[in-house]
């Protein structure tokens, strides 16, 4: 186990590359995982690392995680503290990352409550979307192009391992359409004409959901919907994107 | 209107003071509202400031608001970029700032649903509570010890201006007991005995919800009280704690 020490060594270059850009995550399939938390997610959910690497002079608890993880046979290497940070997405390095495959959920063959986040730009909310969208038994969450990459190490930070426990695609409108037009669309918007707890949530159904400010890019589909409003006391004007998509989660998880 | 351009000048130093203390601004009952979104919804709710600082090269809407306050006698003094920056929370300074007043909304006689957010150290989470609960018409947000300063600028800009339209209070359990003792509480956590669609919403209540990761702390309060949950596929451990309270808020809202 040779101690990493240059910023020449190439794992540790390829870990900057998946942490900064999702065209390289895309390209090669794998992802960042940091800390203890988001890694055990995964290895519980079947993942297997690539390679790990770890701060040199970590505490007993990620040295007792390293032990385990080379008793599967799973390349564990030490780096240096300032490489480490180097590595890190917080200021706060947790000591230990590791580079998995993306995670590719199936998606189930009957569809019954499908989520599309149209233009989140905010990937912390994206984050909370997913562990929201996992924790409910959503079925897919949808991205349409323009939402953030849900592999940005900040949307998984926020998802808390539920990248893992829910499929995720991203689809532009024409997929959409293709592949969910069956589904009874119901779209998000504070002006809409039906309040959430009249909607029939008994049928199939997508959600959708724009992003924080932006609203939903309503020219560029042409799918039959009904839009839809949480209603809010006068002077509020939106909520958060990842709050008004819980509460539709959730009233529409009771009828399922 | 003299530029303001050193680090001595006594506003700025006000405003730093302000940012970065919760301890400043409770003594001196003032916050800081950065950018134009924020300050509008503040004057909206008739909050005047006690002054405001721009940056001396603003564009063009910032001048025009600059030159409207100035018609309301309110005092604006231009600085220099550098200072403007420093001042800051976020890294892309907004170019105005103002001092307000603290909000102090009036807590209603009658309470039909208060949320207690229990040792919340998030701000930006926290910033998101109060702006669901403002939106869903919450009559009283009781913050406990341990919870993080609603008028910290990450709160205010998770709130969206909702720090004005809920009334917010700072209480130990003795005081939530004397005060709100006559309610029902629920307290939420996922290992709760009755799922939160069979609460009875219609009586006046209030909800109690710990911080991420952190729970509610238990031991402190000895109020007759019910343990409800929001259920959960398995795998997912909890929901980001701004979730679960709008989910649980709008729940007690349509009751109401």
């Amino acid at each position: 186990m040779d101690l990493i020490s240059s910023p020449q060594n190439d794992r540790f270059k390829l870990v900057r590359l998946l942490q900064s850009q999702a065209k390289a995550r895309r390209k090669n399939q794998q992802i960042v995982l940091e800390g203890m938390r988001l890694m055990r997610d995964a290895l519980e959910n079947g993942s297997t690392p690539d390679f790990v690497l770890f701060q040199e002079d970590a505490e007993a608890p990620i040295q007792e995680m390293i032990t385990a993880l080379q008793g599967e046979r799973i390349k564990c290497f030490p780096v240096i503290a300032e490489l480490m940070r180097e590595m890190a997405d917080t200021e706060t390095p947790q000591g230990i990352l590791g580079v998995f495959p993306m995670p590719n959920k199936t998606i189930p063959e009957t569809l019954k409550l499908v989520v599309v986040a149209d233009g989140w730009r905010d990937p912390g909310n994206l984050g909370t979307l997913i562990r929201t969208a996992a924790a409910a038994g959503v079925d897919l969450v949808a991205l349409t192009p323009g939402t953030v990459d849900p592999y940005n190490p900040k949307t998984l930070r926020g998802g808390m391992g539920a990248q893992y426990r829910v499929a995720i695609r991203s689809m532009d409108w024409s997929q959409i359409a293709e592949r969910l037009g069956h589904l009874a669309f119901y779209l998000a918007d504070a002006s809409g004409e039906v309040v959430y707890t009249d909607v029939d949530w008994t049928q199939p159904c997508a959600i959708v959901i724009g992003g924080e400010a932006h609203g939903f890019s309503r020219t560029e589909h042409q799918l039959a919907h009904q839009v839809i409003q949480i209603p809010m006391e006068a002077g509020a004007e939106s909520l958060n994107a990842a709050v008004a998509a819980s509460i539709l989660i959730y009233e529409a998880r009771r009828a399922k």
